[in-house]
């Protein structure tokens, strides 16, 4: 998932929703924004944030604890999306982002679902990235201290699939091995 | 990790940080914010997420694709906290928050310390929540498809802690037995 920011009535907001990657151009859906917007129509500023997080950061100094993490901030003027064919491409962005491959499978959307879906298109114009990796970065003397200190990794798994009421056959290999990040 | 929200010259940004709740009141480390804001000290409205991701949730049906997660956004008027015990309360805080009872063992933040980490706190007035869980609901014409449906479920583990250069002994039962979101 994605955090999107955007400023209604001089306020932020930030939502989490999920997002699509196609090209230079990344989707979200405009429907958390547009609830508190007036228009769309003129475009809105918004900033939108992906964070990975890899591990804890223990320090022997409280100070100096971290967390290993990946993120990227893009921001931007974003548009509402209006061509039918554009919004397919889309929605297959956001299913195929979060399982590789699912888009062709599903049941792909007809005119009347792409008319109710809200789609923001963000150029890629203007991002920036972080990334902390390894072990803690104590001060010197703090070094002797009998205070454990390195890092907790973390990463994501999955469970196995639950089938939904009357689903037949095995869950589909992209499930069973499935690991987060796979299509980066 | 959460994200905070805040507008900048009219634009939105939103920074993933850590963070630390003590009662009614959320302390975020202000340094993000600050190096993009003229002054924090009539406050600064902000909006803290918190998101945790618990499955994907697979459709028959492109559309009706989902994610299981659960997100508190809190909106407000955060404002820097000046005196150095406050200080010190929020960044045992943050240090507990990502490992329960770890800030007593690390060598607490000097006065110097304390004095470079500006801290916002956020009164917790305004806030809302947001659970997803479950399966896919699919519209009933699209029972009948042959495609699988159902929700891959995902949590966050914990790998073997990685001890930094020169620390001798094992890892402390707090980062052997760890598990995300125990402290919640």
């Amino acid at each position: 998932m994605c955090h999107v920011g955007f400023v209604a009535n001089d306020r932020p907001f930030v939502i989490p929703t999920t997002y699509g990657r196609v090209g230079d151009a990344l989707y979200v859906p405009g429907s958390p924004a547009s609830r508190m917007l007036r228009t769309l129509s003129s475009g809105v500023d918004v900033c939108v944030t992906v964070t990975l997080v890899d591990g804890l950061v223990l320090a022997r100094s409280a100070f100096h604890h971290s967390i290993n993490y990946r993120s990227a901030v893009i921001v931007g003027r974003a548009v509402e999306v209006e061509g039918l064919d554009e919004k397919r491409v889309a929605l297959d962005a956001f299913v195929d982002h979060v399982v590789p491959g699912r888009a062709v499978e599903a049941r792909p959307p007809n005119d009347r679902e792409l008319r109710a879906t809200i789609v923001l298109r963000l150029p890629i114009d203007e991002a920036s990235a972080k990334v902390r990796t390894g072990g803690p970065i104590d001060d010197d003397e703090d070094l002797p201290l009998a205070v454990w200190a390195g890092e907790l990794p973390l990463r994501t798994i999955a469970g196995p699939p639950v089938a939904d009421r009357g689903v037949d056959g095995p869950p589909p290999d992209y499930l069973t091995g499935y690991r987060r990040g796979a299509n980066e």
